[in-house]
């Protein structure tokens, strides 16, 4: 049942796409973006940085539409990718998506969280495959780093 | 100071205790309910739905009580088993719950949160055996999907 | 680019520094505080306890300045380092901390949760090495139990 460490064509994906990846995060304190340990790497939590610019910065049913907050889990899970692909050398080694969490700064009575977060997971399943897509954690939180209204943290199984 | 992966006997259990899992959760987007790396078992965040349904609506200390709260809780674990039990075949192959996340809706003063959380805590005891019990994670968050009280999170270590 | 395993001076790191770990946490319910699976050590949620008295009670950006979140989120990690050697024997066991979450309680407007979360940063990369620092994940929530400011979690790599 568990998956096979198949390599991925990531990087075909996302040159076919036309995506190209923003400028990779850098820590904002002590830490590190990416920690691997054994075959899982662990990922710091992305904002919706672009060039190092907080982007969509407010409440997803407040001042943020749902369409805004998709745009900023998109933008934070390219920068997830840019500090994973900056670690591995290629988003090639990445045989599994395994855990994504969606930390989204909501008004209180906002209940469509899983919509914002499908941003992510039809962004991961274009890149990685279906096969390699992964579970999901979504919520609403009170507060985010620098305002913005999303910030993403990603698991991933890699090849050695 | 490694739990040895010894077999437990869940399904027993549930059987003893009259506990009937409810239908696996079916994924709100493009994601998957579990995804297993290595002997690492990771499940999605689980509400508490009865048959597809949202139970238990509303903010713990205000609308719900601490009862509700835990009454919640333990249907959101009980779905995370399920999906568990979809993706293992049989519960019988956890060897240890590893992690637990208790994600609360509550009222701004809510205090409480580790009685509420308790109910989950005290589910996975029973089911797995208290040798097998998990690590605790519980906080209150400011929002959820379809605004139900809890969204609870999962990790296992389960058998080859 | 993964790790080498080898041990660390941690304890050295501790004395010289004349930093002593608190009493270890006690579970508030039916977990454990550390559960090891293979070489990964998950660490429960730990508060800014002294003597198991919750201290720094309220929210960062109110009745409680930046410093005061400092403090206290160096005081839940202290605790986090107390569970964790209580499970190892010792901390010089600890080859990486792989992850770190910082979930603080702020007012709606704080935006400066990375300033709060380098004190945990800072005291991991001293007493570990800033070559064994973390990913981090850090956000507001919207409560958290006893009313205290902050819970950390750790996720550490051992030695076996």
């Amino acid at each position: 049942m568990s998956q096979k460490p198949t390599h991925s064509d990531a990087e075909e994906r996302l040159r076919d796409l036309g995506i190209e990846l923003p400028r990779p995060p850098t820590p904002l304190g002590a830490y590190v973006e990416a920690a691997q340990t054994g075959s899982l790497l662990f990922l710091s939590g992305t904002l919706p940085l672009e060039d190092g610019i907080p982007k969509f910065v407010g409440r997803v049913g407040g001042d943020l539409s749902i369409e805004d907050g998709r745009c900023a889990t998109r933008l934070a899970v390219l920068n997830a990718l840019a500090a994973a692909r900056e670690h591995l050398g290629s988003l090639n080694r990445v045989t599994r998506v395994v855990r994504l969490v969606v930390s989204l700064l909501t008004t209180p009575e906002f209940r469509q969280q899983p919509k914002v977060a499908d941003a992510a997971s039809e962004l991961l399943s274009t890149v990685f495959g279906s096969e390699r897509t992964s579970t999901r954690m979504v919520y609403g939180v009170a507060s985010l780093p620098l305002g913005v209204c999303v910030i993403v943290e990603l698991v991933l199984e890699v090849s050695m």
